[in-house]
Parts: C-alpha cells; sequence; structure tokens
C-alpha cells in the first residue's frame, strides 16, 4: 500500500526555520519540493454560487435561506438535497498511527489527512474534509464523531491505531446512519482482493483452492483476513510478532481473538516462516523482512504482496525468483497495491445512493469492479489498475451504489 | 442586522417533493429559485496543488508527505506553515437559535452555515467549514469543539441561544489558544458601533453625550451594551421582557446580572418605552414593535437603529419623523446593519497574524476602521459601508491585525 507502515524518509531540510517576523515578510522559505508544495496547506472552501450583490445574497443567505432551513427542519431527508452533506467525508484521525510515523498527534497528521482529502476529489468528485481530533479517548472519539455526523454525509476513519480503530469503527456504523469506513483496514483489503482475484484469474486458479499467510495482525492484516474470507479463500493464517494467530494462544486481544476464529482452518501454530512454508499467497502489512528460504518454500507458482513502504518484506527482485506474481506498495515496482484505487469511488458510490452504512457486499464488489477493469489486459505485472487509470473510480463507483441497492442500504 | 431576530418567510414552493426514486432520476426540481440555487449545497472543496501523476502524488501524499508530518512533529507551530489550518475557520453551531426560526437543529440549520462559510471565503478570503453539532448541552459543546480545534485556525460560533452562547464563548476562549468568536453578538456589536461613530460625527456629537436604550437582553443585546460601555458611551439601557435590567430585579440570570453591573448608570427601572423618553439611541435587537409615542419621546436629533428582520421595531418611515439616522437590518433601506461588514475582516485579521484570541481592542479597532472607510462620504443615509463597498475587509484585516499586535496576541 502507498501509505506503508514504515515511511523512513529523512528529513534534510536545513532551509526549514520557524523563526517568524512581525511584519509577514520575513517568513522562511524553504527549497525543498515538498515543503514548497506544502506552503498554505493544500486545499481551499470555494462557493458554487454567486454571492456578487445583494440579489444574490438574498438568495443565498437572508432572507431567503430561511425557506431552506424550513423545508429541511419539516422533512429532514431533504438536507441531502439542498446541503453539501452528500457529497462531503470527514477524515478523522487522532493522529496515533499516522503512515509509519506513529503516534506524532492531530496537528503533525493534518498534511496526510489534507492529502487525503485531495484525492478523495481528484479521483472520486467528493469533496472531504480533514478532522484531526485532540483526544485518543475511544469513548470521546464515538462521541465526538457523532456529534460531528450531522454535518457530513460519510466518515473516513484514518491512521487511528490498533486495536483502538476497530472498536471506534463499529460503534459509529452501529451509531451512525451514514458510511462508516476505516481506510486503513478496508480500502487496504478492497485492492488486496482486487489484485488477488486477477493473480488467480491469470494463472489459472480458484480462491478456493489458494492457502495465504498474512504477516501482521493490525488493521490492514486483520481487514485482508476478513474479506479474503468472505470472498472465499482456501484458507487464511495471520501471523503477528509472536507467529500464527491461533485460539489456543492465551495473549490475544478480543480483535485477534475473532480473527482466530474464523482463520487458520489448517491449524497452524508455529512461526511467519513455517506458515509460509507451501504457502500459495504471502501478504505482508507489517514492515520488517522475511528471509529467501522463506519465500522460496512457497508453493509453486505462488504471489507475493510485500506491501510495506518504503521497504518490501521481500524485495521484488527476491520475489520473483520463486512467485508467479509480485506485488508491492511502491510506486516504481509493477503492481501498486495501492488504497487510492478504492476509497474514492467506494465513498462515491455510497454517497451517489445515500447508503447508510458500506456493507460487506459493497467491499466485494468494488473488488471485483477494481479487478475488472484490467480483466482483458492482465499479466504477471498487471493484475491491478495503475492508481491514474481514469476507468477505475467510475468502475467503483457504479458498482458500490449497485450493490449498497442490492443489499438493501441505498436511500435513492 | 442581516440575520435578523424575526425572520419570518413564508414557505410557499408547491414544487418541492422529497420523493426520491431508486434511479436517481426522479428528483423533484423546485421550481422556486431559492431551493433551485440550494440545490446540492453552496460549496465544495478544492485542491491546490496539483495530482496528476505519480511524481505529483509522492510529494503531495507518500511518501513526502512524511516529511512534513515529521516536521510538524518535532516543530508544532509549523502546523500553520504547511497545512491550511492559519486560512480555515470551524463554523459551529447547534441549531438552537438559527435566523429567527429559533431551535430547528443541527441539520436544518446547515443552509444557514454553508451561507455563512461562503460569505467567509468571498468577503474575507478565509475558508470556513459547516460544523452543525448534534449536542445542545454546555459541556459536550465546549468539549467538541476543544477535540475539534487542532484542525482550524479559528471557531466562529453562530446561531447558539442565549444564555447558553455566552457560556460556551467564554469557556471555549480559555480553553483554547486560537480565535473564537460568537457572531451574533460580536459581529452585530461591531457593526452597530461603527455606524453609531459615524452618526455621532455626522451630527456633531460624543459617544460619550449619549444615552442609548437596547431593546432585547440576547446574544446581540449583550454584546452591544458591551461594546458601547467599552467605546466611551454616556449611558446604555437594555431591555427585555419585563423592562430594563437593573441590579434590583431578582429574576436576572448570571449574564443580565453582570450586564446590570455596568450598565443604567441612570438607574432606570421601567418599561422600554419610558426608558427611551429623553434618550439619544434607540438600538433594536429583539423583534416586536416599538409605537411611534415612545419614538416621538427621544431627544432631538436622536438615532434609530431598528434591526430586527424582516419587520424593524420601528418601520423606517415612522423613524424618519423624528429621528436624524435611521438604520435597519434589511438591504432594501439605507444603512444596513450587516453583521458581513464585520466577521469576514475580522477572522482574516486574526488569522493574517495567527492571534491566539480575539480581544475587545481587536473589535474596537475593526469597528473604528469600518466607520472609517466611509468618514468622508457621510450622510444620514450613509453611516455604515455598504456589504458589497470593498474597501471595507481590506480596512477592518488591517486594523484587526495591528490591534493583535498592539495587544500582544498576534504570534507572527
Amino acid at each position: 500500500m502507498t501509505k506503508g507502515s514504515k515511511v523512513a524518509t529523512e528529513i534534510v531540510n536545513p532551509q526549514i526555520d520557524g523563526t517568524t517576523g512581525t511584519d509577514g515578510d520575513t517568513d522562511d522559505i524553504p527549497l525543498d519540493p515538498v515543503f514548497a508544495l506544502h506552503r498554505g496547506g493544500k486545499m481551499e472552501m470555494n462557493s458554487t454560487v454567486p454571492v456578487r450583490d445583494a440579489a444574490d445574497l438574498s438568495l443565498a443567505y437572508t432572507p431567503g435561506v430561511a425557506e431552506v432551513c424550513t423545508a429541511i427542519a419539516e422533512r429532514p431527508e431533504l438536507v441531502h438535497d439542498y446541503t453539501w452533506k452528500s457529497q462531503v467525508v470527514a477524515v478523522v484521525t487522532d493522529g496515533t498511527a499516522v503512515l509509519g510515523l506513529g503516534d506524532i498527534g492531530p496537528e503533525a497528521s493534518l498534511p496526510v489527512m489534507e492529502g487525503k482529502a485531495i484525492l478523495f476529489k481528484q479521483f472520486g468528485g467528493v469533496d472531504a474534509v480533514p478532522i484531526a481530533l485532540a483526544c485518543t479517548d475511544v469513548d470521546e472519539i464515538v462521541e465526538t464523531v457523532v456529534r460531528l455526523a450531522p454535518s457530513f454525509g460519510g466518515v473516513n476513519l484514518e491512521d487511528i491505531s490498533a486495536p483502538r480503530c476497530f472498536e471506534i469503527e463499529r460503534r459509529l456504523v452501529e451509531r451512525l446512519d451514514i458510511p462508516v469506513f476505516h481506510d486503513d483496514q478496508h480500502g487496504t483489503a478492497v485492492v488486496t482482493l482486487a489484485a488477488l482475484r486477477n493473480a488467480a484469474k491469470l494463472t489459472g486458479r480458484e480462491l478456493g483452492s489458494l492457502r495465504a499467510v498474512i504477516s501482521g495482525a493490525g488493521a490492514a492484516g486483520v481487514a485482508i483476513a476478513k474479506i479474503l474470507v468472505e470472498a472465499g479463500i482456501g484458507d487464511v493464517a495471520v501471523t503477528d510478532r509472536k507467529g500464527v494467530v491461533h485460539g489456543s494462544r492465551d495473549d490475544l486481544n478480543p480483535v485477534k481473538r475473532e480473527l482466530a476464529s474464523y482463520t487458520n482452518r489448517a491449524g497452524l501454530t508455529g512461526s511467519l516462516e513455517a506458515a509460509m512454508a507451501g504457502a500459495d499467497v504471502f501478504i505482508g502489512v507489517s514492515g520488517g523482512t522475511v528471509a529467501e528460504p522463506a519465500v522460496a518454500s512457497m508453493a509453486r507458482g505462488s504471489f507475493v504482496f510485500a506491501m510495506a513502504n518504503p521497504t518490501p518484506e521481500v524485495h521484488p527482485e527476491v520475489a520473483h525468483r520463486y512467485a508467479a506474481v509480485v506485488a508491492t506498495g511502491r510506486s516504481d515496482f509493477p503492481n501498486q497495491i495501492n488504497n487510492v484505487l478504492a476509497f474514492p469511488g467506494i465513498f462515491a458510490g455510497a454517497l451517489q445512493v445515500r447508503a447508510s452504512a458500506i456493507t460487506e457486499g459493497m467491499k466485494l464488489a468494488a473488488a471485483t469492479a477494481l479487478a475488472d477493469v484490467v480483466a482483458d489486459e492482465l499479466s504477471a505485472d498487471r493484475v491491478i489498475p495503475s492508481p491514474f487509470d481514469t476507468r477505475v473510480a467510475p468502475a467503483v463507483t457504479a458498482a458500490v451504489a449497485a450493490a449498497a441497492r442490492a443489499e438493501g442500504v441505498a436511500r435513492r
């Protein structure tokens, strides 16, 4: 995934100097292109209606606006027609698990949330607002987002640390009648499943015949395991730092305990490396590195998705010695597993039909639609579209909207 | 004020029909121009940086963005330089006192909040985001806004009912190091003071020689009384439904008790009409009507600011029989007391210097700057600029920024 778990880019930017004068003219101007681009932020709000004169003002503001307010007060569903609610998503974080940087706090997370917001617009036509919260308590986050919800058509949870992210999402889904979606979980899961579908198709295999091993039992690993099981994978084992997650372990938190209940039908109990012996699929969402012999021990024609950034768990060059299909989170190798392939279209589709939730069926439909975009162009280096393939967002949007209708969560 | 307290526009819009089909094509399309304008809302979010290809993405998002996050984590003040925080204001309401419609709830308030947001941009160049909260408890509102604050450079409180609005603002000002400003109070107060300054100048009088009566002890009335006292008005009495607010009354809430302590030096105890006898200034922010004899009983050369919308407390035609200067909240009479003359420039100035608060001195400076825009063009029909006078926002912005520096709350 692009937002991998090990972004360790070193900061070498001696021009950064926060000294500011009192006349506004002595600001430091960094020469680094990243900082230059970020100067003043990356987004703005604009009016979509004219406010040139008193006549405009009387329509867009008082007294005219009172008619619209009264209409919504009488018929609450009209809020979707006459405000931007149904086209705007809150990108909510508490700054506890930002990229691979960890708990850097809400302010420092804002550049990522702005980035996410502009990707929502660029790829899905969805407006988005960064909301970085000054609280990390699960109850407080849940209550705060519930209170914000009237203003938004959806909530994209972002960079909230596991296992808190699971409970926050679960409780918000229960409480709210708008889509709530933790992209670090489900966006990654959807794109991974899409790539896996196409890898299987390319090599003439069924998902049900495949045994997968996932390295990492955090937000992404848990969600990938869940969607693979829902999609009918033969078997999947998830490993954390202590090896395979299985029901006999006494050190599992509730999320991993539930995970153990529907994964690892083979009953593995050992290390990651042991689990990889004979496996068909390796999915890395943990960082760390996997030694070459473990890759070599996998079944013939295996798939290696080493998604840690910037250092994949298995270097593609090594993976290619053994695997039939190799994917990473990096843009400089083929088959980039990038969340931007999923979340813009998923929210665009959900908002289009005013879905009350994003169901498992909608996620599966998104994965299938995403895979199908390149179904006729498959090769070992193209099991997933490029992030800039303009066919992606419309395909995902349409599939998600249709699935929402089929699942009964659409409201128009 | 444009957002007067008695907007009673009747809704006659038989075309509105919320029936929606399942294919998205059968939506009702209202013929009413107000509803047509509001269709889909009035605002959008846009990227200010390119996201055309992988190179753009690597600067605006991962991996480049991690450098910016790390820099902010190490030096928190950089959030102002490298995100949109310092140019975006949260427009926060709980929907309890929307226009003259009262407690219509958060969703129904959104059209007003969007209107406010686009006025921020149009007149002040300030980005703004509507945040309509699903809670009305003072503690809950305060905590929620505190948690949101990392994402915003300022908080504009809007349409929150009195007396809750006073405590919410006081506590947020205490808790936050960004500007918090309840526009229904202070925006109205600033524009009223500006008009009063020019009315006095036009008629050759000093503020200290004037006795004013304010009809209405809600958000606007309290704030106007406070700023007039700070500006050196001779005396001001505020009336509520039971007459003049004075310290001997045993029915006063804490806000009115405090109000009684610094107003009404004349020791009035009777009705609004009694207080108006001999008064120099009438300021109506209550709705209701004032009978002509009470206006006739005022001092010669009086000022009548009848600001209720859409029905002024005194019709301008009646007021002109007795008063030297007449102002209303309506755009179809001269001298419109419109908050949009103040709040965009006040926030623009505060954000420009990264003020930690909006002080009384900044508000007074805003009023003076606003008055001075038309100082050389004064007439009885022009004691305040038009909302579309393009000189206003730059003048207010510059004055507020300078006052913030003078008062020691500027941070750049």
